[in-house]
């Protein structure tokens, strides 16, 4: 997607550790006509899957996955991490491995609100290691619900995530993949 | 709003504690017709105010200031609980008391997103005792940033926290009010 590869180029920030800030733009302040793109993309990728449930986690993924229900006319649910008072203990829950804050957590949906009648699609900003993802594809599994596929906004291609869903047979759409990354230079990959 | 009023008597469920629990439309399961509208009466009540920036908490505020900002074409921020190895060290921040969960976060925004030539409205999924709203408050004050107002989803009409704002001059729209809150009873404030 060319509006964002483009913004990636522009106000994307390289930090050491591979880490790709884009907290001006996608994921703290959020530009609202770049995210209603990113929503309509998505929607066109997936539009024919009759989505039923667009499922991500907090916090980031939020806005993205509002974005993309707003096209595809679908309800968002967003996974909890940790348990709160506020959530039913009937849950499905996943662990899930955070190597950019170091941590490990446990992501949770509401049993009522995923059955195996939902054909999902998983949204999140970035994949890179796959973990976020994978925890999202457990609850799906635990559900018996349809994964129809995963809408990235930004894929790490130099981390293994993405090719290892893709080589199980995961549809994996991402809008933008990076190809490398070092202080000086951010390689964007070609898609058509 | 009629339309997030009929969905609270219809699908909200109240918890020993007052809790009101809306997972199923507003705050865990997201539906998008719903956040629509939510967002276009945001609009309508803010959108003589030349908001440049809206402000919310992650992670269940920043549907609904994306929601608003689709129609206020101006973008969100959404401030952090506590710091993560991504965020900038150069923050506001703010405590934050959440009496649902019984902790105590900080909340921050990294200063370059919040300047004194911003224009901010906070929008929330709830206001009780208004911890959250005084943490994001204080956030603007910081800043040097000028507050319009605060739009927020549901507030609890017999907890203090919006008449404490109101009081204090702060221009406080609650789309919907609820006065009291029992087992077997919820009654919502008229509004014209």
């Amino acid at each position: 997607m060319q509006l964002l590869e483009e913004r990636i180029l522009k106000d994307g920030k390289v930090y050491p550790g591979e880490v790709l800030k884009v907290s001006g733009f996608l994921n703290h302040l959020i530009d609202e006509q770049l995210l209603d793109e990113v929503g309509k993309e998505i929607s066109a990728r997936f539009c024919k899957q009759n989505v039923t449930k667009i499922l991500t986690i907090e916090a980031s993924g939020i806005a993205i996955a509002c974005a993309a229900a707003h096209y595809l006319h679908a309800p968002v649910l967003f996974a909890k991490k940790s348990k709160t008072n506020n959530i039913s203990a009937d849950c499905y829950c996943a662990d899930v491995m955070s190597y950019t804050h170091g941590t490990l957590s446990k992501v949770c949906v509401d049993k009522e609100f995923l059955s195996s009648s939902d054909r999902v699609l998983i949204v999140d900003d970035f994949l890179a290691r796959g973990e976020a993802v994978r925890g999202l594809k457990s609850l799906v599994e635990q559900a018996g619900a349809e994964l129809v596929g995963c809408a990235i906004a930004i894929e790490k291609g130099f981390q293994p995530g993405g090719a290892q869903l893709r080589a199980e047979g995961v549809r994996v759409e991402s809008l933008a993949i990076i190809d490398s990354m070092t202080d000086d230079s951010l390689v964007i990959r070609h898609q058509n």
